[in-house]
């Protein structure tokens, strides 16, 4: 690992190149190579249709045209943010409830990751806390990282009340600023947080609220959400909040469309908003209006609604294909669940082997040819407990139902 | 002004709502303003059929389309990277000479602007030092100022040879991390750097490396070169920097064609780039590639050069029309100079005149409905002088003939 010049920012020295970076510079390097590790959506079923009709219909007359080429705002295109809240009014059923949320609490984002970003950065300096799930999205520990932030991980409600103990007894209560949680299909274990669990968890932060002296927000992402195969859709956290002062929820518009189109979405209290939004002008003073246009009109049209069911079809099955192949391929020697949406499964393997990047078994996998994102990423450096090396998260979004068959029982042979 | 909340990060509470957001605003809530103030391009010659015809050729077929609408990498995509990296060879001279600069050099941003905060953010920490021309792009100030970051301003080479004096004796150089320059028709002044000013900026700064201890970047925003009127253009000082070690060289496609595909670029020393690269990983991992497949078509079928005069011709015509106003409307009582390209006049007024957002000008040119970037804002606040009161950055590029007529007009009402 090259580590930045002493003279470059505590920030540089504390970044190191991002695994996502490298995992994915090894699948460009090697085109053969079975890819379970990268995100990647479903090439089949991309909107290219739809993306067709839509720029046609924007770029047709100059009325039209001309606007969506001009800059925008840092908040976003007015037009999209009144979707996005009309589409999370629905999705939450608070339609006609009372609520003080409005299409301005909306902000418009290069994909919800930048969003993670700002919110982290306008929350916390180095030394700060953040308590994340263990194990969670690997490339928000980046952020992490870089930051000099200290991650707390916890795994239940219990673990989660025992931890903010811990944070009290140590007088770091101060310190802790946010909670981040991927609540729906979680990146890596594909698991989904009930209502009840939220309930609680917004219960017992609550508590400790006056011990931290402010608000301690709950960052809910939700990226994979609109990514449901089946079953009933769980109310988020942002329905718990209904005064809006601390839920802070993240989603990405392109995950179940087009990630090439990479817009993201939030929905923030008013502080944090205006904390975030004065960031975003540095940053880059708004996203691509065009790319916003192009988003506003596929949910004003139903298209990307539409579109939701065909990819979800498309998913489900990639989905039992890699879970029949595990069976297969894995009788006995490996634990996971079949997650309900998403693009992950998580496995985890008997504890005395070793997932790791620099393990024998990431090796001969690659070797077999094949590619997985090893489970120890997903942790974040807690001291208070080693970090698990038997997990592994493959990925069923990119890969074809060919690959994904053939790539699990290739990793099944490189674990004899 | 709100400030953060006394737990929001140290960059939250240092950062004020971005004036750049506070005029955009403005002009949004009152759409009979005549705007003279927001860099907006020209409505008139934004590349509406050249979009319609790209996106149109990169949506026919799924072997184009998909991986458009597919995720890409951190740095870029690979056949853009390579057509910008050839156009700064033809721009430059270079093409044919020795030169280490390959295509892997150049990372794509959303917008130059993202590329500015990466820069910043991974050379500099709290209390370091940057040298800023004295006036400046004010909207890089709100990224100096979120970062805690001690501007230093000048204004000829002398005084920047004075101020590293004085940082010398003040044993700031270790602080001192980069030098940010706006080297074509600057914003906000309209002034190009020749290639003497520019090789003995060079010399300077290089004698000073060995007691600053480190690497003296120059980072160099070539965001408006693309648009020159009249006369020669001028080789960057990414020339005078053979051997690719201290000069960030950063420039946007979008400004010259469209604004709403926000879409910029840098080349970048490799120690600079690896710490770049990383941070852009945790921001966003990868500008939309949609956009960057729709801008790399441009450039590889000639569309974005064939565009280049097309609209130089409309802001040249737009450009004399504000200066032939300003010799009418303000004789004698106006220090300006005629731009040779960009989007900008920067005018001076009597000494005495107050031009500031607080001021009495300001307040009476916004009652007679015209908006206009009051000099101060493009100051650092450099305690060794007073910032200047004075000025004024009126931008052609929005508005249409006619209200730069009226603009410049009712400006000198409001100043009698």
């Amino acid at each position: 690992m090259i580590v930045a010049p002493r003279h470059f920012s505590a920030l540089a020295r504390r970044s190191a190149e991002p695994p996502i970076s490298w995992l994915m510079k090894l699948a460009l390097d090697r085109p053969d190579l079975i890819s379970l590790a990268a995100g990647f959506t479903d090439n089949g079923t991309l909107p290219v249709e739809e993306v067709r009709q839509i720029t046609r219909d924007i770029l047709r007359r100059p009325q039209t045209a001309r606007p969506a080429l001009q800059y925008g705002t840092s908040l976003g295109l007015p037009q999209l943010r009144h979707e996005i809240w009309r589409r999370w009014q629905r999705q939450d059923q608070i339609a006609g409830r009372r609520s003080p949320v409005t299409a301005n609490d909306v902000i418009v984002t290069n994909g919800s990751q930048q969003l993670l970003y700002l919110i982290t950065e306008v929350l916390c300096d180095s030394g700060d806390v953040v308590l994340v799930e263990d194990p969670t999205y690997f490339v928000y520990l980046g952020i992490i990282e870089a930051m000099g932030i200290r991650a707390v991980g916890f795994g239940s409600t219990s673990s989660l009340k025992s931890k903010l103990e811990s944070l009290k007894r140590r007088r770091l209560l101060p310190r802790l600023k946010l909670l981040y949680l991927v609540t729906y299909f979680q990146n890596p274990t594909g698991r989904t947080w009930s209502l009840d669990a939220k309930r609680e968890t917004l219960d017992i932060v609550k508590r400790y609220e006056r011990a931290a002296g402010h608000t301690l927000y709950i960052v809910e992402d939700a990226a994979y959400r609109d990514l449901r195969f089946e079953g009933q859709d769980i109310p988020s956290f942002k329905t718990l909040d209904p005064g809006n002062a601390r839920v802070g929820y993240t989603n990405t518009l392109t995950k179940p469309f087009a990630t090439g189109i990479k817009i993201g979405y939030g929905i923030l209290p008013p502080a944090l908003m205006r904390a975030v939004l004065h960031s975003k002008g540095n940053h880059d003073f708004g996203s691509s209006n065009f790319l916003q246009a192009v988003l506003g009109r596929a949910l004003a049209g139903g298209l990307y609604e539409r579109h939701l069911p065909r990819i979800a079809a498309a998913y489900r099955r990639k989905r039992d294909v890699m879970v029949a192949q595990l069976c297969a391929s894995f009788p006995n020697r490996a634990r996971y669940e079949k997650p309900h949406g998403g693009l992950y499964v998580w496995v985890e393997l008997d504890s005395r082997v070793k997932t790791g990047l620099k393990s024998k078994l990431f090796q001969r996998a690659l070797d077999a040819g094949v590619l997985y994102v090893p489970g120890e990423l997903c942790y974040c450096s807690d001291p208070s407990r080693p970090i698990p090396q038997n997990g592994i998260r493959l990925s069923f979004g990119g890969p074809t139902i060919q690959q994904i068959q053939k790539g699990v029982r290739l990793l099944a042979d490189a674990l004899e």
